[in-house]
C-alpha cells in the first residue's frame, strides 16, 4: 500500500468523524464479534514461518481457539488434485518461497562483481568482431582491409563510453541506469525513450546471446544444426525457470564461465600469434573472395555499427553500484575500468588474429571456431574454447534477465507500466517481467530461427539510443552541479561519450534502417506512447480512487432520510450530468450514507433459493424477491407456491414472453437504480457450484450471466450465494438423502 | 420451473412456519419496501409487448412512478457499442423475438404436409439408387445385373416399414418418434439406443443431403468442384441462420421444390423411356467395365444396405401427427401412404431407367445428371432437373433441423441430456440443438470433404437401429393392447417391419463394419453411457436441490443462540462426518438459522475500500476488516492509518512474508469457517470495474482471484462491491476532480 499524503490523511480523519455520527460505537462492533479483541494483531513475522514449504501463511493463533495452520494439503483451498499437482511442480522447479528478510542483497567483492556484471559486455567479443567482418567481407578483400581502422574506431568508442560511465557511477552512487539518468535530467519522454531502447536491447540481448551460444555449440557439433530453434527455446525456458527461482545471487555460477572465457580468448590470441609467428608473420595466403557489394562509405559505416554491438551490457556496473562493498562507487569504478580494459584487449586481439590468419566469416562456422580450429585443431583446447564461449553467451542472456524486469519495475514505480511489474514473487523476483522477457525473446528467437546477424540491426539502435540519452542526461546533470570540483572534466567526458554514442545511433539508424532498424524505432515510439497513456490512465484512476479531502466534509451533511430503511424520494431529476454516469451510490464513505435495498432474483423455489431468501432476510435490510416467468400461468403458479410458503417476503414478478431470463432482471434492476440512484441495491444470486467443472454445463448459467451483466451497473452490489453440490464422489453422500 | 410435488409443497409450508417464528412479519417487510405493494404483480402478457423489437421486457410500471421501458438503446445494459452491434446483427439475421402465443402451430393440409414432411424421404431417391449401383459396379457387368433384384428387395423393405409406420401413427396420435415408442415399450436403455441412432442419423442426413445437393450443382457446373467444401459449409450456415430464425412453418418454401423434384424424376423416367423406345428397348450397348471385386454375396448385401438409405426420413410423418388437420391420425396415414407410393415409384423408376440406358455411376457426374443429359442434353430441362434435385436435397437437410433438436429436447425432458436443450429461444426454436447439429455436421462434412459415399456406412446403421427398435417397441405395444380390434394385424405388420429393419441393421453393421459402421456403433454406445450418467447426475443433484419434507421439521428446533449477533460456541466437534463436507451452513432455510459474520478484506485504504467498509457496517451484522501486509512495518503503518480513521471497526492483520495476497486471506477465512461451521461468512470484496476490458490489466486481480478461490468454500458468501472508474471517455469527467 502506498503511503498516504497529508491531504489524504486529513480526508481519512474527516471520513472517520462522519462514522462517529452515524455508526455504532467501535466498542459495540467489537463486542458483537466472535474474534478475541485482546489479540495483538501484529505478531512478529517469525511466527508466520510456514510449516514445510507451504505457500500459505497461517491465520494468527489466538488462545488456542483457532486451529493452527493446516498441514500442507488441507490448507490449500480449494484442495483439488490439479491445484496440488501444480503446486508440487512449481515448488520442485522454483524452490520454497523466500522470506522478505532475504532481500538484503549480499555485497560483492570486486573479483566477484567483475564476472557477474560483465558477462554480457565481455561475451559480446564472441559475436561483435564477426559481425564487423561479415559486413566488410561483402566487399571482398578490399573491404576486409578496413577491419583494422574500423576496429580502432570501435575501440575509441568503447574508451569514451567507458570513461563516461565512470562519471555516471560517481554521480549516481545509488545506481544510475539510463532510464533514471535520462528522466531525471531530460524529462519524462526522453527517459521513456531510453527505457524503451533498453527494453528492446534486453530482449535482443537474450535472443542474440542465445543465438550466438547455440551457434558456438552447432559449430562444434554440426549435427545439431537442425535443432537450432529448439535448443535456443529450451535455453530460454531454463533461464526462465532459473530466474523465477532467483539465481541472481549465484556469483560463483557466473565467475567460472566468465573467467574461463577470458582465458579462452587469451589462449586464442596467443595461439594465433604462435601460428602467425610460425609463418614469420607473413600476410596470410590470399583467398578468392567474391565481392557482392562495392566498397563504399555506407558499407564501412555499417561495419562500424555492427562492430559497436560489442558495447552492449556496459551499463550493468553503473546500474549495480549499491551492490558493491564500500566505498561502493570507488569499487564500482575500479571494476568498470577493469572491464573496459579487458573488453578492449579481447576485441582488439580477436580482430588482429583474424587479420593475421586471414580467417573470414563463414555461414557454417563462427570466426572464433575457425580461429580455434586453426591453432588447436579438434583437441581439448578447441572444445574448451567453444564450451566457454557458449557458456558465457548463455550467461550473458541472464544479465538481461536481471535488468529487463528492473527497468519495468522502475517504469511501474513511476506509473508508466502496469502495476503488476511492481510485484515481487515469493522467490523475491520480479516474476512478471521475467515471464514477459522470456515470452517475447523466445518468440523473436523462434521467428528468426536463431540467425543472429538478422537480429543485430534492431539491437544497435536500442542500445545506442539509451547510451546517448544517458550520457546527454549526464551532461545536463553536470551543468546543474557546477559545485562539483571536477564538473568540467566530467562534463567533457560525458559529452564525448554522448557525441560518440549519438553518432553510432544515427549511423546504425540510417545504414540499417531498411534491414530492421525501422522496427526498433517504431517499437520505441510505440512503447513511449503506451507508457504515457498508462501514466495518464493511472493518474485519472488514482484521482478517483484516492481519498479526497473535500469529500469527507461535503458528505457529512446529515442524511435526509426519516428512517434508514426507507429510501429517499426519487432524485433522478437533479444533477443530471452526474446521474448520466449513475455513480451517486458509489461515493458513500460512511454507513449513514448508505440505504440498502436487497433483491433476490429467483427462477425456481429450491434449496438454494430458500437459502438465499433466508440469508437476505437475516441481513435485516429491506428485501424483495424478483421472479421472471415466461407466461402468466407460470407466474400464477409461482405465486401460488409463494402463498403456500407463507408469503413472508414481498414478491415481484416480471413476465418475459420471449423467455429471456437475464435481460428482464437486469432491466428491472437498472430501472430501479435510475429511480433511486442513492440506494445501494444488493442482488443476492443463488449459484450452484459443482465439484467438477464439466458438471457446470448441466446447469444453467443464469447466475453467472446475471453477475456479469450487473457488473457494469453503478450502485449495484452482487452477492453470490454458493450452493455446493456433492454428486460425483461416492465417499461424500448427499448430506440428507 | 417444474411443478412441485406433494412432499415438496409440504416442505415449503413447513419451512414457511419456521419463518413465522424467526422472521419479522410479512407486513413489516412490505412496509420497509419502497415498492408499491398495491401493484398487481401479474399484468397480462400483452402489457409487456416490447417497443420496437427490443429483446428486453419492461419492468412493470406502477402509478407512473417507475419509468416505463427505456428506448432500445438505453435499456440494453451495459450499453457497450459491441453489444449493440451484436444485437443489431442478430436481429437482422434472425428477426424480432416472437411471443410465446405464436407457438400454436398451424395445422397442415395433406397437400402441404406431403412436401413438408417427405422432402427428406423423397430426396433420398437422388442418392440411394446411385449408392446401390456404385457398390454393384465394383463387380463389373455381372454385378450390375443384380440391380433389379436388389432394388426389388429394397422396395419390399420400404413397403413393410411404411405399413409398420401406419400402425405407429394409429397408436401414437400425439406423435410417435422412435425414442418415445422404444423407451415406453422397451425401457430406458433401448430408448436411448434409438435416440442415439436417430441423433447420428440426423447429423448424417445433413451431411449426406448437402453433399448430394452440392454434387448435383457441381455435376452441372464442374468449375465449382474445387469449392465443394466451402459451398457445403456455407449451406449449413444458411440452414443454421434460417432455423434459428424459425423457418419451420414455411410450408410453401418446401412445397415448391419437393413437387418440382417429383416432376423432375417423372420427366427423367419418361425421357428415359422415350430414349429407350427410340432404340426399340434394345439392351444398351455393352461398355467395358473393370471389375475391381468379384461378385459375392457380401457385395450384393452391401449394395442392399447402401440402397436402403433411401428410407431415411420415413419417420417424419409419424413424428408430426399432431400437426395435421383433424382427424389427425387419419390424414397422417393417408399422407404416409401417398409418400410411400411416390417413394417406391420414383426409386423403381430411376433404377429401371438406369438399367435400360446402361448408365453407370461415375466419379465426375451423378447418375441423375447422366440420365438427364442423355434424355435432354444440356437444355433447360437438364437445368431444371439438376436444380430441383439440388433444392430438394438442401431442403431435406432441413428436416433434420426439425427433428434433431426435438430428440434432444425429449431426452432433456427425461433428464438424459443437458437442461439447456429444453430452452426455447426468443424465436421459439430449440436454439442449442440447432447450433449443435450445425457444428457437428459441418465438421463431419468438412472432414469428409463432401464425399457422400464415404458417409453412408455411418448412416444406415443409425437409421435402421432406430427403425428396428421403434417397430419392436410397437410389437410390444400391441401385445399390451390386445383390446385393440386390429391388434393382431398391426402386430404382424410391425413385426414384419421390425424383422426387415433388423435384417438391414445387421447387414449394414456387418458388411460395412470396417468401412465406418463401427464408428456409428461406438458413438451409439458412448451416447447411451453419457446420457445415463447425465441422468444419474441430475437425479443426485435434484435430491440435494429439492425441498425435503423432513428438513423443515428438523430445522425448526429453536436456535440455541442467546443473541443472533453472537455466533454459537464452536461446533466443529459434533457431526464430524457431515463437517467433512463443511456444508452445515448451507442447509439454513429460514432467517433464524443464519448467523452472519461479515469480513472486509483490504489491501489499501482508498475509496473502494472505504465504501466496502461503510456498506459492511450499514448491513448491521458483526463485521471486521482483514488486512494482509508483507511486513510488520507495513502492518504497523496500516494500523496507524486505521487509528487516524478512528478505528471504527475491528481490524485483523495477517503478515504474509512471502507477499502472497490471496492465499492468506483464503486460509484465514477457511480456518474461521472450520472453527464456526454454522456461521455464514460474508466476504465483501471491493472490485474496480473499468470501462474497457484492457484497462483491467492495469489493476491487480486480487478481487477476482479471491472470489474464484472462495467459490469452493461452503458457507462463504462472496459479495462483490463494484467501483466504476470513469477514465477513458472524456465526455464523462471523474465525478469530483
Amino acid at each position: 500500500m502506498p503511503a498516504l499524503d497529508k491531504d489524504q490523511l486529513a480526508a481519512l480523519r474527516e471520513v472517520g468523524r462522519a462514522w462517529d455520527r452515524t455508526s455504532a460505537s467501535p466498542r459495540a462492533w467489537r463486542q458483537a464479534l466472535p474474534i478475541d479483541p485482546s489479540l495483538g494483531a501484529y505478531p512478529p513475522a517469525r511466527d508466520f514461518q510456514p510449516e514445510g514449504f507451504t505457500r500459505l501463511v497461517s491465520a494468527p493463533v489466538r488462545d488456542g481457539q483457532l486451529p493452527a495452520i493446516e498441514t500442507r494439503r488441507s490448507a490449500e483451498v480449494p484442495p483439488t488434485s490439479a491445484a496440488r499437482f501444480g503446486q508440487s511442480v512449481r515448488r520442485a522447479l522454483l524452490g520454497p518461497p523466500l522470506d522478505a528478510s532475504a532481500i538484503a542483497m549480499e555485497r560483492m567483492r570486486k573479483l566477484v562483481a567483475l564476472p557477474v556484471l560483465s558477462a554480457d559486455a565481455l561475451s559480446s567479443v564472441a559475436y561483435a568482431p564477426e559481425a564487423l567482418l561479415t559486413v566488410l567481407v561483402l566487399a571482398g578483400l578490399p573491404g576486409l582491409s578496413y577491419s583494422v581502422p574500423v576496429g580502432a574506431v570501435v575501440i575509441f568508442l568503447m574508451l569514451s563510453v567507458g570513461l563516461s560511465y565512470r562519471q555516471t557511477i560517481r554521480a549516481y552512487p545509488q545506481g544510475g541506469g539510463s532510464y533514471i539518468v535520462a528522466s531525471q535530467n531530460l524529462g519524462r519522454v526522453l527517459g521513456l525513450a531510453a527505457a524503451a531502447g533498453l527494453l528492446i536491447d534486453y530482449v535482443m540481448t537474450v535472443a542474440v546471446s542465445i543465438a550466438s551460444g547455440v551457434a558456438a555449440i552447432t559449430s562444434a557439433l554440426p549435427s545439431l544444426k537442425a535443432g537450432t530453434t529448439w535448443i535456443g527455446v529450451g535455453v530460454i525456458v531454463v533461464l526462465l525457470a532459473g530466474n523465477l527461482r532467483g539465481v541472481r545471487q549465484a556469483g560463483a555460477v557466473f565467475a567460472a564461465p566468465t573467467y574461463a572465457f577470458i582465458g579462452a580468448i587469451a589462449a586464442l590470441v596467443i595461439g594465433g600469434l604462435v601460428h602467425a609467428a610460425g609463418r614469420g608473420f607473413q600476410p596470410p595466403p590470399v583467398r578468392h573472395l567474391t565481392a557482392s557489394e562495392g566498397l563504399s562509405v555506407l558499407l564501412v559505416l555499417r561495419a562500424f555499427a555492427s562492430g559497436s554491438t560489442a558495447m552492449t551490457g556496459m551499463e550493468a556496473i553503473s546500474n549495480a553500484v549499491p551492490a558493491f562493498k564500500p566505498t561502493e562507487w570507488r569499487n564500482a569504478r575500479t571494476t568498470l575500468t577493469c572491464m573496459i580494459t579487458l573488453l578492449i584487449a579481447m576485441f582488439a586481439g580477436v580482430l588482429a588474429i583474424a587479420k593475421l590468419t586471414g580467417v573470414v566469416p563463414e555461414a557454417s562456422q563462427t570466426v572464433l571456431s575457425q580461429l580455434a580450429h586453426l591453432s588447436f585443431g579438434d583437441g581439448p583446447l578447441y572444445i574448451y574454447i567453444q564450451g566457454s564461449t557458449a557458456a558465457v553467451l548463455l550467461l550473458a542472456a541472464n544479465t538481461a534477465y536481471n535488468d529487463f524486469p528492473r527497468v519495468l519495475y522502475l517504469m511501474a514505480r513511476d506509473r508508466m507500466a502496469p502495476r503488476s511489474f511492481l510485484e515481487i514473487g515469493d522467490r523475491l523476483t520480479f516474476r512478471n517481467g521475467i515471464v514477459l522477457l522470456s515470452v517475447v525473446s523466445a518468440l523473436i528467437y523462434a521467428a528468426f530461427a536463431g540467425y543472429t546477424n538478422a537480429l543485430l540491426p534492431l539491437y544497435a539502435v536500442g542500445v545506442f539510443l539509451a547510451f546517448t540519452l544517458s550520457q546527454t542526461g549526464m551532461v545536463v546533470h553536470w551543468r546543474r552541479h557546477r559545485d562539483d570540483p571536477h564538473w568540467r572534466r566530467s562534463l567533457a567526458l560525458n559529452g564525448t561519450g554522448a557525441v560518440m554514442s549519438g553518432i553510432v545511433f544515427i549511423v546504425a539508424g540510417i545504414t540499417k534502417f531498411f534491414s530492421g532498424a525501422w522496427v526498433a524505432i517504431v517499437l520505441i515510439v510505440v512503447i513511449i506512447v503506451v507508457a504515457l497513456r498508462i501514466r495518464r490512465y493511472y493518474d485519472r484512476a488514482g484521482a478517483q480512487l484516492a481519498l479526497r479531502p473535500e469529500q469527507g466534509r461535503t458528505a457529512t451533511s446529515p442524511p435526509e432520510l426519516a428512517s434508514p430503511r426507507v429510501p429517499p424520494a426519487r432524485r433522478g431529476d437533479r444533477g443530471d450530468e452526474r446521474s448520466a454516469d449513475g455513480l451517486e451510490a458509489e461515493t458513500a464513505e460512511d454507513p449513514g450514507q448508505i440505504t440498502n435495498l436487497t433483491i433476490v432474483p429467483l427462477t425456481v423455489l429450491d434449496q438454494p433459493s430458500m437459502r438465499a431468501l433466508a440469508y437476505a432476510a437475516a441481513l435485516g435490510q429491506p428485501v424483495f424477491a424478483l421472479h421472471v416467468s415466461p407466461t402468466t400461468n407460470e407466474a400464477n403458479r409461482f405465486s401460488g407456491y409463494w402463498q403456500t410458503w407463507g408469503d413472508h417476503l414481498p414478491l415481484e414478478v416480471v413476465v418475459s414472453p420471449h423467455r429471456a431470463k437475464v435481460a428482464p432482471l437486469v432491466n428491472y434492476i437498472w430501472t430501479l437504480h435510475r429511480q433511486w440512484p442513492d440506494v445501494t441495491l444488493t442482488v443476492i444470486v443463488p449459484e450452484i457450484v459443482t465439484r467438477r467443472w464439466w458438471h457446470q454445463i448441466l446447469h444453467d448459467r443464469v447466475a453467472r450471466r446475471l453477475r456479469h451483466a450487473l457488473r457494469g451497473l453503478p450502485g449495484v452490489v452482487v452477492t453470490s450465494m454458493p450452493f455446493h453440490l456433492v454428486t460425483t464422489t461416492d465417499r461424500h453422500p448427499p448430506p440428507r438423502a
